[in-house]
Order: C-alpha cells, then structure tokens, then sequence
C-alpha cells in the first residue's frame, strides 16, 4: 500500500508508443463502409474519366466551322439528324449543315467537333437556326479531362473523405485496401462492478468505463474485439491477458500498487511491464506492458484518470495502430484562463476546464468526480512537466471535448 | 433546354429548411450504441453516487478522535480487526483502539468516521500503528459526492460523449432515449449511370454521387434508408418519389430546365416544389420541395456541385433532423488568399481552396471536374451573395474537408 518508486514521464510513455507500434495490416472493403478509413496503397486510376468526349452544355453537336458567321441578324440554318442523352450513342456521323440535340454529359456524335449552347439556338420542324457560332473543341469535356488514366488519385495514407469515396467509384474501384481497425479487448477487473445496464445496488457500483472506452477507441478508428469484466483474482486476470481477443488489451482497475492491484506484475511475469507510474495528475497508476507481442495499458479504475490516461496513451496507440495521425481529434481554442491552474514542475496534468464567457474556467474538483471533471466540462488544458502551474489570465490551449 | 426564369437565394433556401425541419420523434438505444447521439429528453439520476460513504485511499478505517496527537515521535497502536476491499461489506463495528484495512472505492465500516492514509501507518502482528492523525471524514466520499439523486445529469439535446456514456452506466442507465436518425432515400436518376463497384465502359459512367452522399449523410447523423437507380423515366421516379422509404428524400441528376430533367415537374405535381433554381455557383440547378410531407432535394448529377448542394441545404436538414445544432461539421480556419476570388453580387459562391504554406489557393477549375475541386482541395471558401469577391490578400474564412 505504498506510492510508486519512479514514476514514469509523459513523453516518455508517449515516445515509448511512438517507437513500437505501427499501422496494421491492410483489409479489403467495400466502398460504403470505407468513410474514414485509412487508405493501405495509393490508388492509381485504372481508366480515363471522361472516357469519352463529352457534352458540358445542353445544345446541338455540329462542326464548328460550319456556325463560322452565325448571329442574331445572321441565323444559319441546320438539318437536326437525331438527338443524344446521356448513356446513349449517336449512331450516324454529323456531316456538313447537320446538327444532333445533345444533353450535358452525353458523348458527342461522330463528325461533331463542338456543342452549340442550345441559349444561341432555335428549333422548328427538323431545322435548328444558330444565332452564334462556337469555335472548335467548345464546350466539350475531352477524355481524360477530370481524371487521366495512370495518375495517382489517392496517396497511402489518405483518411478517406465522402468525395473521395466519389472519385474511386467513378474511376470503377469497388472494393479498396484500407488499413485494418485495430481490435481492442477490455479487461474491466474489480470485485466491485456491475455491468453497464445494471442497477447499483448495496457496495456495488456499475462500471462505467467500458462503455466509456469503446465509444473513445470507436472514435480513434478502432474497435472493441471483447469486454471481460473480471474478479480480483490472478488467475482470470491472467488468463485474460493471454487469451482474450485483439490487437491491443486494456486493463482498468487494479493497477495501482495496493494488495489487490494484481495487473502490473501479471504484465511483468508473462511478458515485459515497460511503464508503471507515470508523472500526470490524474493517472499516476498507469503502465504499459506488452504481453506475447502485444501492447497492454493498465489504467486506473477511477474514471476520469482512465479517461486522462487513454487520452494520452491509449488514444495515440489506436490512432497509430490505424494507421491515423498522431494528433489529438480535439479542436484547440486560445483562450484566457479564469484562474491559476496549480501544477508542479516534473508532472503533467491534465485540468478540465469550463469556457466561461470568452474565458476557461478551472473545474475545482478533488480530482475523481465523473460529473463535474468531464461532462460539465468543456474541456481540458494540459500543463506541461516543465511548468509550476499557468498563471490566471495567461493564454492556454483548451482542448475541446465536443 | 433555356435557363431558370428565377433564383432563389441561398438564405432563403436555407431559411426554409430552418423553418419546415425539426427534431424527429426519440427511439431507445442501449449504451454502446449512443456515442454521437442527441439525448431526447434530460436524464434525471435516480440514484447516488456515491451510494455510500467509500474509501478515498488505501489505508485504515478509524475513529478519527482516535489518531489524533498521533506522528513519528508518537506512534499510536491500532487493533486491525479486519479488511475491507471494494465490493465487500465490513460485517462489525470498528471501535474505539480499531482499525479495519481498507483499499480506495471500499465502503467505510460502520463505526469509523475516517481514513488514515496507508503513508502515516505500519503494520505487523495485526497492530497498525499511525504516525500520522486524521480529522473526521477525511478521505472520504460522501454519499451523492459525485451526482446526487434527483439532479439532471444531462439535458435533452446533449450530443452524447464517450464519458457521458460513462456517467449514464454510474446511474444505472443501460438504454437512453435519444433523437431517431434520420432515414434519407438517395433516388440516383441518369440513363448513363453504372451503380458504384461497376466498370465505366461505352457511354456509360459510375454513378459516385450515392457513395458520397451516404457518407455524408452518415456524418451529419442520418443514415440512408433506401439507394435506387432509376432510368431517366417518369413514371419510375414518381413511383419512388411516391414510395421509397425514409423521412427524406434526395434525387440527384435531372433537376435543371432540359427535357429529360423530370423530377422538378414531379415534385411539383405531387407535392410542392418550393424551390428551383438558386443563385449559387456550383449548383445552380438545385431544387426544394415537399411530397407526402416529406422534404425532397433536387441535386444536381455533377459531383461537385451535388457535394456543394448537400453541404448548403441537405446537410441543414439532416443534422437538424437529428436534433443536431445547424452549424457545419467542418473546422474553419482564417487565412489570407493568395489569390482574387471572382464572383458576382447576387450569387453564393463556393470555391475550393488548397492550403499553402500559411495560404488559401483557389483551385482553378471549369467548375465540374471530381478530381481537381473536392479530392486535391483542403477545403471551400464561400463567397458572400453581396460579395464581387475576394481580393488577394484579404482574409477568408476556410472550411476545412477534413
């Protein structure tokens, strides 16, 4: 029932993770479900788009030359052959003093060099009369003009946007390479938890933090592979961390340095514990480990250190995992603080903040209240291990929860 | 195949939507299906938490009187009588001379008021002995410290974080009621259109507007109920106009003036067309109306001016639908242009924009190419309907694609 020895840096964790994990494996999807997905290999395209030199306006296809003069006090006539819409294809060949009604997007008609907006344009029984002329190539989409078959469309590494999904359908793709969701389990231990959903009842409360964490590796790209909720027993948890599904495990509770705290020299005896104790407030009870190849983050039971503690571990291994930038997914705003943020020099903390007017406010809180730490907050601002604390009206980086 | 008679402003449109689009009625989700979700009514707690007085600390349950005058050159002896650890229930009293073991989280003993820190004691032979004093309920929770019962722990309209989830488990929520997504039914006309996954070939090109507009349309909070591909044909669009499932409706491809652009006169003949035709640049050929007292959006089949289209109107409707706020998703940043941004007073324009170096660079495009306007672009810049517009140098603001 003793404090930590030593006590870990922050970016030393960080760096840490920085080192030893990477983008996993690519997997095949379709492209309704590849919104945000990181893309595994570039995509070149594979075809010409437009495959075909097509109509940008609504008109008549013709020869230019042949509208060479036309204008409103000089309309020339033209023998209408056919019309084309899009999909379609004119079946005959445009020939002097003949015009074919094309719709934007249709392909021009053989013989045709350019499209006549149908704005300089009338039509009656078969003759359509030109009031201007058009020069040659006008108006028309050449092949290859969007998209040139061979080109780079996307890079690796692209998180996929709704228009890109666009690009590749159009160029034919239907399934890409994407990097796989990293698949996380969940050892939520404690011989005091009930399942989310249950009631609390007698010395029981409900954990909440497994719901919490699998919305939280969801938004960093991942998925969650297994919840186990375990006992305070050696064995279980054991066995869990040698068993139980994904690529990356999280262990909550239990990892502190009480008589009860069996995750750290579990990590230690069946792989490497790397981190136990780390120099923030909250979260001081955190570690990392890797187990048979795969990373292990103990964090602490208390909810808004397991919450502080994913923010600045688990969350980076995921994102990076998935092949995602290492950066938070919090918008930053400058702002002023209310008040002085206390800190000590050789410890990082992580202070939730109301914003108060154009100002953050300080949540005076003793530091393991859910409410008022993290859903009345705003959101947070992290003082750096080299400071004492930021002074009231200093400008600080507010990291935004919404 | 002339122009529109009329534009309708783009504030007009977007007031219309303000006006005729509210929150849909409220389904129950579990837990782990409510991140992102808008609470459809507030959530009172109807317990405490927490629900008994529990242990701050690892150390000993005493009666504090007892320690003091207690410290290392007065070591006070305790008689431990027992341990208590979360979860558990201590079955006696803890009496005067008593100590009970107990870990963080572990409810308090009846009898004692406080908790000796584990740093101020030593134990051996069933003898703690503090070096260290304690006042009355230090390092205690008390009951309802965290969230009392009765109090609103979230209002109706929160969009649910991953702690919220947290929060809600600790009470013992396990299904919530939260605004029903909305179901949109994407209606893809165009004779010349493969479905996404197909090969282009002859006239024929893919459809990439449906794949975008679900992802969009999954972003924004909604989630597509329905993606038909219908032939240029009046009847078939009707039917679906008529009968495609969901609580909205987008037709994309033959919304402008031309004589296969059916789904305006439809619209108007089955419902109301309130809208066609607005002064913006892309997307002129947008239109707005109402079937069945479902709204229906007219989309221009061009992918960047449907994806500016949807950003504009359609993207309004869904998130305030979804009881989301109407503000766009995206994250603005203020830069300088490099260069002029032409428009003209009347018009909305939105002009994609690359980010160089600590500037906006206005993609020079014909306006309708995929590739060049929302893939290579970091973003959209809009240029204001009393605006000529930008001149290089000025500031604008940049909303960001990703």
């Amino acid at each position: 029932m003793r404090g930590f020895s030593r006590r870990t840096e922050v970016a030393r964790v960080q760096a840490l993770i920085r080192e030893r994990t990477a983008p996993l494996g690519a997997e095949t999807v379709g492209l309704h479900e590849a919104a945000g997905r990181v893309l595994a290999r570039p995509v070149v395209a594979a075809v010409d788009v437009p495959a075909f030199p097509r109509s940008a306006m609504d008109g008549y296809a013709v020869i230019s030359e042949e509208t060479y003069g036309a204008g409103p006090y000089n309309p020339l006539p033209f023998r209408v052959v056919g019309e084309v819409t899009p999909g379609r294809t004119f079946a005959g060949v445009v020939g002097r003093g003949e015009a074919v009604r094309i719709m934007t997007g249709a392909p021009l008609p053989a013989g045709a060099d350019a499209v006549l907006m149908a704005e300089y344009t009338s039509e009656a029984n078969g003759t359509m009369v030109a009031t201007g002329s058009v020069a040659p190539h006008k108006n028309i989409g050449r092949i290859g003009e969007d998209i040139r078959a061979g080109t780079e469309l996307l890079a690796a590494g692209r998180r996929l946007r709704p228009q890109d999904l666009g690009v590749l359908a159009s160029v034919g793709e239907g399934r890409i390479e994407v990097v796989a969701r990293p698949r996380v389990a969940l050892l939520i231990t404690g011989n005091e938890l009930l399942k989310p959903g249950e009631k609390p009842h007698g010395a029981l409360i409900v954990d909440s933090n497994s719901v919490m964490l699998a919305a939280l590796v969801a938004r960093d790209g991942g998925e969650v592979s297994a919840v186990l909720h375990l006992p305070d027993e050696r064995e279980t948890i054991r066995d869990a961390l040698l068993t139980a599904p994904g690529d990356l495990l999280v262990v909550t509770g239990g990892t502190s340095v009480g008589v009860e705290d069996h995750a750290p020299t579990l990590v230690a005896e069946a792989g490497e514990l790397a981190v136990h104790g780390v120099a923030m407030r909250p979260s001081a009870p955190t570690g990392l480990g890797w187990v048979q190849g795969r990373p292990v983050f103990l964090l602490p039971g208390n909810p808004v250190s397991c919450l502080a503690a994913y923010d600045f571990f688990v969350g980076l291994a995921v994102r990076r995992l998935a092949g995602r930038g290492d950066a938070w997914p919090y918008r930053c705003r400058r702002l002023p603080l209310r008040e002085r943020i206390a800190s000590q020099i050789g410890r990082v903390d992580y202070a939730r903040v109301r914003i108060a007017g154009d100002e953050a406010a300080l949540l005076s809180t003793s530091g393991a209240s859910i409410l008022s730490s993290t859903t009345v907050a705003d959101g947070f601002v992290v003082v750096a291990q080299d400071s004492e604390g930021l002074a009231a009206g200093a400008t600080a980086d507010v990291w935004l929860y919404d």
